[in-house]
């Protein structure tokens, strides 16, 4: 397999759920996402893997050496925001392919290999994020995860179903603990490009804290009703997301960010005064006192100002800051250096399924650079050159593992 | 027709669209609405009404006594909004239909008469509201409603295909103006039961600027996107709305009500930095200079101080305030005064279909109380006898013109 065929593949992928800006509109469980999987369990049985998917659909392709050897699994996810890039995510999975399909395999392996592409990491659809590597992770159950909803009260389960993807009953995959876990993505930031470095491996991940927010007013009617006799559930939310937004300056720059970027207006008629506003805040810190302390602020100021509505927080989840393996971003520092490439020790903001996994297994994860850091943006791109660079790096780990 | 016949009559329509609250989900196109409206149209075939339904779906039943005398209408509308009460509406149709069964013909009428529900008065599913009396009148082109979309992209005349009605090329129905049109609708407000009134003769309305706006920021990474470079568009939306929400607090009190009834996110996701929000603003004022000048305020100081983000204002329309007809109101306040009801002038600040049709034809609009003056709400209530007061004073203003 040679470049040239890797840039085909990313093009030919890329066409599945494409938006004519460029971009991907490719929802977990969509048709987009259902199109994107067989395409790669084709590929995985043109290639000599054998595709399995597992009971939250994570989609396995397995280059099998040894039944005794445990699996050094490589990949990252195929799903998209509802308008997002065409690097995020998929890129990581097919470079994945790749170098396990190219690896040169040496006598006698030391692990078996398994390219995967995680379901709903994005979290668009379907909350919480990163939940296939979460379920395979144990951190989720996996009833909890098929029995998430989207918007219109759609299962995953029945999503995936929908698709014709095999789920919920299939049986184990693996036999025992993975020797390890592997990633590439895009560095959805711009330190990269704007220091001209090749590679971030990445060893720490900023800690977020997400809401789920109802702010319940009165229903009423937008013309004789006297102002000072509504309960307008969106005027408060209003304050929440302008109060959340000004968060940040209350501590040093740069360390904490904040965002509300989902919120439904309830029953959203012209007429009528909101009733309902369901909305999800996130706050993003890399220390965890501060972290607290805006968390804190959120709920116990800006929440409990509100003296028109009522203000509840219905869901709280905190994704602690971590360090994401220290040994494993050494190993991409050295392999790295030894391919030529300039590297660096980063900290992720964005999480990751590495992030989930560096919690049960040796993991590196690293970045490659991301034009101008454009994200969940149908503008977000990366130059051949790093993508190839990517897919060299990630071969060269596995083959010091292998 | 007994006072029972019509309070059976009403629990039955009520059925229709009912939600557990006792409130209705009756969307103008709706499931609920096509069954509303055969309901009606059996009733008017049982009570010797014919029944005709015109090209936008308003629907007639007619009691002819002579084809060469012009019609009286009256009516109202079975549209509700998307959690509505029960009384907003309907009950001025199934009023209308009793009225004019139950009329003690004389020897030479003077009119025919034709009780109507007009298409779209709430404006909750299509825009603008008080569509079909629009059509009817000569405001709005047949052509512009029936191409009207809802959030889904479903055209107003697909809506009506889907429920059954038959509408787009229906003939006209009458070949001579209209003599006039009688319309009974709940307060929406609480002045009668404050007062201990039982009758509100409707002599002008409110003015009411409604404004489309987008608000358009850039989509980005909630995560990693540093806070100084996003453009958030909820963030800016949230300013506009609770800009907006103060902005009668700059005139005397009571004299601008404002609202944002319906917010939409793109691209709702919890991780990406809202790229567009699209928000329906009014402002309501009986004054015209007041209601220019806190027009003014919203777009050329809230809407223009918005500097991170664009803010569009896409479409604007103006309803003036309106004498809606003294000569009509008078006629209500001496009907009312021979039935021993008490009675009083009032305007109107919620739009109806007779101050739409007031402009065209002569028109008595009034109110009967209700409980609270909750509206737009699915706790909406008025009481029995306050209903059949309103069936008899209809009557004896279709008596006095027949």
């Amino acid at each position: 397999m040679t470049r040239a065929d890797f840039l085909a593949d990313f093009r030919e992928l890329s066409a599945l759920g494409a938006l004519p800006s460029g971009g991907l509109h490719r929802l977990a469980g969509g048709a987009a996402d259902g199109e994107a999987r067989r395409w790669l369990i084709s590929w995985f049985r043109e290639h000599g893997l054998d595709p399995r998917v597992d009971r939250v659909g994570n989609v396995f392709g397995l280059r099998e050496f040894d039944p005794a050897l445990p699996y050094l699994l490589l990949g990252s996810h195929l799903d998209s925001q509802p308008s997002g890039g065409r690097f995020d995510g998929q890129y990581g999975v097919l470079a994945a392919a790749h170098a396990a399909a190219s690896v040169v395999v040496p006598t006698r392996p030391r692990v078996n290999l398994a390219v995967v592409s995680w379901t709903n990491e994005e979290g668009a659809r379907f909350a919480p994020s990163v939940m296939g590597s979460s379920v395979f992770g144990g951190d989720l159950p996996a009833e909890a995860a098929l029995a998430a909803t989207d918007d219109l009260g759609i299962t995953l389960a029945q999503a995936l179903a929908d698709i014709g993807m095999p789920a919920g009953l299939a049986p184990p995959i693996f036999h025992l603990p993975p020797a390890g876990y592997l990633e590439v993505h895009v560095e959805q930031g711009r330190y990269l490009e704007d220091h001209g470095l090749n590679i971030a491996a990445v060893d720490r991940c900023w800690g977020a804290a997400k809401l789920s927010v109802e702010v319940r007013g009165e229903q009423a009617h937008t013309g004789p009703t006297v102002m000072a006799d509504r309960r307008d559930a969106l005027v408060a939310a209003a304050r929440l997301v302008t109060g959340l937004a000004e968060l940040p300056e209350r501590f040093p720059p740069g360390l904490i960010h904040t965002s509300v970027g989902w919120l439904q207006v309830l029953p959203n008629s012209p007429n009528v005064v909101p009733a309902l506003v369901r909305l999800r805040a996130e706050i993003r810190c890399e220390d965890p006192a501060l972290l607290a302390e805006a968390t804190r602020v959120f709920e116990h100021e800006l929440c409990a100002a509100e003296s028109v509505c009522e203000v509840v927080i219905t869901q709280r989840s905190l994704r602690p800051a971590a360090v994401v393996d220290a040994e494993g971003a050494r190993r991409v520092l050295e392999a790295a250096e030894s391919l030529g490439l300039t590297a660096v020790l980063r900290p992720t903001i964005a999480g990751h399924d590495a992030v989930v996994l560096s919690r049960h297994m040796p993991t590196s994860l690293f970045f490659i650079p991301s034009a101008g850091g454009i994200t969940h943006n149908e503008r977000e791109f990366t130059a051949d050159r790093d993508l190839l660079n990517g897919v060299d790096l990630l071969r060269e780990l596995v083959q010091r593992t292998l």
